[in-house]
């Protein structure tokens, strides 16, 4: 550790955090010295154990700090649907939403050749193989609407057909309780053309 | 600690700083894992470091790791100017902003008799023997201009005055580079009340 006041480099550190500049560090600091001490300890214990011990899961590439996830580690889920999504923060988010039962794979990225990430990186031999070796009835792919995610999910499409799976992809359209006049053209232009018969 | 998954309790416990809702909780979470798992442990060591060893400068009750703190164990430090302020930020604020060479008092609060917070809350009487013992020159008080801090400012113009040490209030009134027209009407109506000759 430098020399320089204790205070100046928790203030310091504490800008790692996405979004943080030097007046929120500050209040950070302050705010757990003045107030909440026992917060700070429980958060330096917690982060020193995740930095150390999380790593990913064999099974779907998900963070944990086991070998499999407590998903793929549940026998109750059903290993017929796997879903396809991008990080861990959209399988945090399809959990909490939806009554989803059955599995995932997370690719830690997308498709991006400009930036060096291809199916490697993203792990798709890995899931070429589980494929191979237990093929779920139905592949739901929910990787982002971005170009990148597009090109994702019709590179995934393609891996699922040559198995003989049936693949699908979330809906993408106007947001519930969104309103037309608020809603993006590329969005509404989306909607319109993937309309449904009712 | 408990069995939830540690992810869980990371993003949990990243909560306790102030500011910090569930989902920059996880996006704070998810960014350490996957992109600065160095910056992360940096972070828990400093910050188990600070909880543990910083307290109050024995003499300003400023926020220091050591028994002074960097700016009273300084020699070059003027004895004859004090400058009182609220709280750790505002030293900070004032150190960064002026080229102050005197020293500080950090009342930690201001006077606010129905939470409970007397001069003794403030480390007034600390102060009343440093006054007594050995007087400054001139006492600088930059309390905020809020209700309480005028109150707290009042307490302090009479417990200086008790020991025959002059007295000054930071300048309030239109911040530079402010407008008239984007300025509160207490303000303008302070800053027009103490025009000075020019």
């Amino acid at each position: 550790m430098s020399s320089e006041p204790l205070l100046e480099q928790l203030i310091d550190s504490l800008r790692c955090l996405p979004g943080v500049g030097p007046k929120s560090a500050q209040r950070m600091a302050l705010h757990l010295l003045e107030r909440d001490r026992d917060g700070g300890k429980t958060l330096s214990a917690v982060l020193a154990e995740s930095m150390e011990r999380i790593g990913r899961c064999r099974e779907c590439r998900n963070l944990t700090e086991d070998e499999t996830c407590s998903i793929c580690a549940n026998e109750q889920r059903d290993r017929d649907q796997l879903c396809i999504v991008e990080s861990p923060s959209d399988v945090i988010a399809i959990e909490h939403a939806t009554g989803f039962r059955g599995r995932y794979f997370v690719l830690m990225g997308r498709l991006s050749p400009l930036d060096g990430i291809g199916p490697e990186e993203l792990g798709l031999e890995q899931l070429a193989e589980q494929l191979g070796q237990r093929p779920p009835q139905e592949m739901i792919i929910a990787t982002n609407p971005t170009v990148e995610g597009e090109a994702t999910a019709f590179y995934l499409q393609r891996m699922a057909q040559k198995h003989g799976i049936s693949v699908s992809r979330i809906a993408h359209g106007v947001p519930l309780g969104g309103e037309l006049e608020f809603t993006d053209q590329s969005t509404i232009a989306h909607a319109f053309s993937s309309r449904l018969a009712i």
